[in-house]
Formats: C-alpha cells, structure tokens, sequence
C-alpha cells in the first residue's frame, strides 16, 4: 500500500429492529472503513454483530459510530449534554461495539462520532476534548473532517495522545478557508458524477480541492466518506473506488 | 484470607436520570462486590462510572449487572429473546460497563444477570447458555444461585471455560431439594433479624442451610447477596459484616 | 353499502423516525380501515398525524393499533404485564392517536391491537378484559380475530357494552374447529393468488372458509386483514379490492 | 370563591416504573392544581392514572404536564425539534393524559408544558405558537409564566383562541423589568420561609411583587408553583396554603 493511499469509509448497522435502512451487503465489498452505529441512533446488539461479521468477512476496518441518544431523530439533533455526560455515554457506545467485535476476534480500528455529535465537536472545542477524552481510552484514531486551520483540535488530541485521520466529502464543495460551504450556498452540494470524481482524485492525487470560487486550496485527507442510501449511490460507490485504484 | 471466605455482594448504580434507588454510598463499605446495573433496567452512563469509582475508592470487586431491556419493568419483566438476541445484548451492555471500569483503571471481576434473565436462566438451559456464551467473552465468572443440582449448568459453562460463583440468600428459606423456597409459601422469606444472621453464620462456616421443614442440607457458597434499599437493610449489612467477620 | 359488505383493513404508520416501512400511500386507496400505530412499536407522533391526514383524504376509517412497549422487536414480543398496566397502555396510546385525529377533524372508529398483544389476548381471558376495559372508555368497537367458538369473549365485551369486529385472513387456511391452522402446519399460509381470492370471496360472500383437510366451516367476518409490505403485496390489494367489488 | 383566588399548583406524577419522585400524597390536600406528567419526561400510564385518582379525591384540577421526549435528562434538556414536531407531539401526551382522566370521570383542565419546553416557548415564539395550537384542540387554558411585558405570546394565543393561566414563583425574585431574576444573579432564589410567604401575600392580595433591587412591580398571576421535594418542602406548603387562606 502506497503511503498516502486514501480509504473510503461509510456508516453502516444503522437499521433498527425490524426496519432497514441502507444496504450494507451492496457497498461493503468497495469500502475500507465501516462506521458502525452503536445503539444510540440506529442498531443493536443483533444488527451490530452482523455488521461487525460482515466487516470482517471483506476485511474491512470497523470504526464505532457513537451518537446522542436519539433513535426518533437518528442522532441529528444536538442534545445539549454536559462534557461529563458526552465523555462517558461515548466510553459507553464505543465499550459496547469493541466487545461485539472481540466477541468474533474483531479489531476496532476507529472512532468517528455521528451526525449532531459530529458537527457539534468541530463547533465546540469543550465537546470536543469530551470525545477526545472518551477516545484516548481505546488506543485507536478519532476520525474528523479534514478542515484547513486545525490547530486548536490537533492541540486538544495531542494533549490526549489521540491520533486523528481526516475525513473528506466528495460531493461537497469548500471554501477558500478551507472550511465545507454550508448547503445553503448555491454550488455547493456536487451532483455531477464526473465532477464528483474529480474531486475525489484531486484530494487522493494531489491533497487538494477546487473551491466554491475556482480557487485551489490544500485538503489533507486519509478518508473519503462516502454513502450507500439507494441504488445509484452504490453505484457511485463502484466509480469511485475504481477512480481510486487507478490512482494508486 | 481464609479459603472459604464467603463474600457479600449487592446490586448498585440502579438509579436511573434524576431518580434515586438505593444508598450506594452507605452500603459500599460493608460488601466485597457491586454488581453495577449497565443502563437497560437502571442507570446511565454518568451513573455507571460515578459507581465505579466509588467501588474503586472501597477496594470492592466490580460485577456487571446486565438485563433485559426493560426500563419501566426494572428488568423484572421476562421479555422473550432468542439466544442470538440474549447473548449479544449481554456483551453490549458489560463491554460497556468494562470499557467505563477501564476509562478509570479498574477492572471487571465478575458478572450477574439481573431480574427475570437472572431467573429464566436458572429454568431454562437455552437462555444459560446464551448467558454463558456471552460472558466467555470476557475472561470473569458468572454468578449464579446456589442450588443443589448444579450439574447441567456447570457442564455448559465448562463447555465455554466459564468459572460460575454460587450465590446465597441472607432472608430466604430453602427447600430439601436445595432450591429456593418460593416466596408464595408461608414462612419462605425470613424477616427475625437472629435468624438472618444464624443462616449467613451455617452458610459462611459450615456449607449447610436449614429448610423450610427443619432439615439441614448442604448449600456451597461462594458469596451472599445483601440489599441496601432502606435505613434498616442497610443496618442489616453492617451487622452482617460484623457476624462474617467474626467467622472468620 | 350492503349489509353484508366485508371491509378490507390494514396496518399503517408503521415507519419510525427516518425508518421507513411499508408503502402507505399505495396502499390507502384500496383499503377501507386503516389500523394505525400510537408509538409502542412502531410510529411517532408526525407520523401518525401524516397517515391520519392520508386516510381522511381517501375517506378510509381509522383504527388505533396499540401494541406492548417494545419498538426494537416490534411489538411482537409477548411482554409480561399486569391487567392494571395493559389497560391503562391501551387507554394512553389510544387516547394519544384520538386527539391527533380530533386535531384534524378527523374520527377514531375502532381499537385493534398489535402483534403480541393481539395475540395474548385471544389466549388469555385476563389479558382481553383488560383491553375490553381500556377500549369501553372510546366508544367504538374492538377488532378482534373471527374464531368459531367465541362466546367466552363475547361475554366479556358484552359486560363492558364493547361491540366487537372480526377480522378474517386472506391468506391463511383454517382448521375444522374454526381456528386459524397454526404456522408450523404444511399449507397452513395460501401462497397461490387465485387460492386467495377464492378464500376472500368465500368469506364475503357465503360467511364460509375451507378448511385445511377440505371441509368448510362458517366463519362470520367484518374486515379482512391485508398487508401491503412490497410491491407484489400490493398488486394483490389492488386485486382483493377488485374482487370484493365485484361480488358486491 | 373570590374574584382574585390564587391557586397552589404543583408538578405530579413524576415517578417512572419503580422509581419513585416526591410525595404526591402528601402534597395533595395543600394544592388546587396538580400538573401530571405524561411519560415523556416522567411517569407511566400506571402512574399517571394513580395520579389522577388522587388528584380526583381531593377535588384538585388536573393539568397535563408534556415535556420534550427525555426520561434521562428529565425533561431539562433542550430538544431541538420543528413547530410541527413539538405541536404534534404535545397533542400525542395530552391525548394520552384526558383518555386516562376520562377513563375515571375526572376532566383536563389546563396544560402546562414541562422544563426544557416550558422556558422554550419564552424564549421562541414559533416554539409558543407551536404549543398553543396544540393546546387549541383541547378546550382548556395553557399556563406560562407571568412576566410583565405578554404581549407577543397573548396574541398569538388569541389567535388560536387559547386563554392563557399566568403563573408566579413563591421563591423566585423579579427584576424591574418584571421578568424572573436569573438564578445566577446572588439573592435571586429566596430561601427564607417569612419572606416567600410575604412575597405570596404581596401577590394574592395586591397582584405585585418586589424586585431584586427594592422595588415594587405588577404581576398578574392567576397560580403560584411549588414544589414538594423533600419533607421541608411540604410543610412550606402548607403554610403557604395557611397564609392564602388567611388572606381569603
């Protein structure tokens, strides 16, 4: 594997009980890093163990995917939390899935927070060294979003001996600080297949994006996210990985 | 320590949110073991590891308490699962309790099923084994009611090189047969404070329990389960202590 | 409407949160009750709210579908509760899906309970007194499976001035005694679709079903139940609502 | 009963399963109000009907108390949820409160939402207004907090033909501005008892209060909240019950 070799990774065990939700089956053949959800917005134990096997069977990297407490709002709202109370439900979380996965002589590789969680500790440096802290129980990386100025979050993580990967979108567009345009600006959701391949080679090739304005910034990434909701975009998935052997 | 040293164990962290049960703080310095209720009949993360440490602080054995996911039920209710369903949503939940022991350097010791799962897999092997399987994930004993004829429960659990801890009752009577004495009969609960104390002395130095009908069978236990609901339980376990550690 | 027209019900508002399940909109236009899920197993509030306005948009009936707590297994587990906690559960979340349905003017027209709960009460007497309680306080009927022998039951209703509807199934044959022939029995499920058909115009029609060993036996049906889980599930709603029109 | 009655009302039923929360019995007889919770924060179908028959026999109104969806957080967690979410939901609990209380003949007679949602809906007048189109479907008043200046929320309330209950704090002091003194502020909370029972005189008989910094303001209210924690907590109650009485 060359050095700077990107993975992709993608969420995954977020069906619950008898509802499904993705298809697991269809994209865990293309992707190297599965996320998988840990009971508090999607999963259980059941579900966990399937994925898990799953992973394992494909030789994937399993990564827990803790949340807010949140199954009605799949842990997309913020639920404000006390860094107490984030550190030790994500300890919680993480706890759960390691256990599943040695239950089968499973590795857990990573750990990326889902949806509110996520977003919330890239705004709120207190969140952050609440999972941060959480993390630096289980000796793996804390995956985020590659952003360009990220001293203050590489600070707190050192603090913690917590390595970090760095997560890029490929239909997302950035802006010139280095930061995801918001959705709300025009432009800035990629919809163009051929685009959105670009993009991916740019960041796996060269470390860099086109921005919103036509300008070229640096992006440091080690993983691309990528998603498998319906048919097209599993289909998307298969491009993207073949894009991405042929880079490599 | 004498080799027959019989210990004292109670269910703690059974608070829940803003609900208070028990009186943990009062209780933990007079038992051995805190078997610690992991978040699905009682307590939440915070809960989990304020518990923690405070075993921790007292030097007593930590047990994971798993159950049922049963809330509003406190896990008494017997919610039918299969196998499959039993033995992961055990590794859940004590794979999330020990990562919490781990995030503060302490450690696992044991593990005891709570409520109607702590039941059903006494009357059904099918539920043990699944129990059992789970638990041989972690390298800890299963604690179990003593009972006579143990012979089909220790052969499963050698099966999975699972060590099994027999556990007493301070309060209730046995039958001939070595079983418990349903509370549905007369006299099966013991409330007379002397003759507590008289039945924790016969178990603790001499191996035996008076029935229900005067005889005197032989009953191997390796701990006593103990309850601190109350100001007189807890008054109870301190004499309780006091009797066992003039046993010994 | 003729006095004998046989009703078609099915379950809806099954989907929770972002899970999706079942095809409700495909579905409404060929049914003439809709037995809607109040939050135990399945649904939440906006959800309900959605299926109340898509039902009183195709002026189909609505039913409350009440269910043991148990979303992770959808209800289908029997959960062990007193006759106290099943009444006043029934009574809440019938009472939660009347005011949703009184917030758009819309009107609740009958109970039927779900999975497990509809199964423990055709087995246990206790368990339907105690829903013929919580369903007296509505002023509308229970729907209940159509069995031969059902006196027992029909006393019961009567005690609590609760008119009862039964329900007959399309696909499922019967046994000589007028019950429903159980699963595990070879031919038990009528996999065939004209097979179906013929059953449902049987029912409509003569009030009669074939047995599994080739009698036929009365069976007095208000509503047949259906299923509109996929695509093929529904082209056979489409095709039981042409059939039942015809014999009209 | 006077023109210029004030009430008592206090928080009920905020027990859940085996947990248990307050002294409901012990408060009863002091108060005119009993504001119930509904399972969203606290309580139990089980529960909450106890509660209402208590509430029922010593002749106190029932108010339904709907909070965001938060066993664990108590409800004091802010929620971020849409209008449609927040007003469907408080029709889905106080549906489920008046089937229970029509259940046994008692009737609904105001809705007061819970913590978290409660200073919400001061805060955001989308989040108001999507309560009190909630409460329109039930014929009863919605009670708030008294504050000086209630224009904005009484306009949005007559639009919906909502009558508002305004509510004051016997122990909380007031800023000029007629608003409650943050607890942040020192002297906001009032911990002696001749003081509160002076500031609950001021109130009833002359419809004002002191402020913080020594003046004297105007507070419609129509009820004052307390609380019955702990055992000094209820004989507050009852003398401030005592000191209303008198001034009758």
């Amino acid at each position: 594997m060359k050095k700077n070799r990107i993975n992709l990774n993608c969420d995954m065990g977020e069906s619950f009980g008898h509802w499904k939700m993705g298809n697991d089956a269809a994209v865990m053949p293309y992707v190297d890093q599965a996320s998988i959800a840990c009971g508090f917005h999607a999963s259980d134990p059941v579900i966990m163990i399937k994925t898990i096997k799953m992973a394992l069977k494909h030789d994937v990297q399993i990564g827990a995917h803790p949340s807010y407490p949140d199954l009605q709002g799949f842990g997309r709202r913020s639920i404000p939390l006390t860094p107490e109370e984030i550190c030790n439900m994500v300890i919680y979380q993480v706890g759960a899935l390691k256990a599943l996965c040695e239950s089968v002589n499973a590795e857990l590789s990573y750990i990326k927070p889902h949806g509110a969680l996520y977003n919330d500790m890239l705004k709120d440096l207190n969140i952050f060294e609440a999972v941060v802290d959480a993390v630096s129980c289980f000796n793996v990386p804390l995956m985020m979003l590659a952003i360009a100025d990220k001293q203050e979050w590489l600070d707190i993580a050192d603090n913690y001996d917590v390595p970090l990967l760095y997560e890029a979108f490929a239909d997302r567009r950035y802006l010139s600080s280095g930061q995801l345009a918001p959705r709300s600006l025009p432009g800035s959701v990629i919809t163009d297949e051929d685009e959105i391949l670009d993009q991916i080679t740019q960041i796996a090739k060269y470390g860099k994006v086109r921005t919103l304005d036509g300008y070229t910034v640096s992006l440091e990434a080690d993983t691309i996210c990528v998603h498998g909701d319906n048919e097209d975009a599993i289909q998307m998935i298969e491009r993207i990985r073949e894009t991405l052997n042929r880079e490599e």
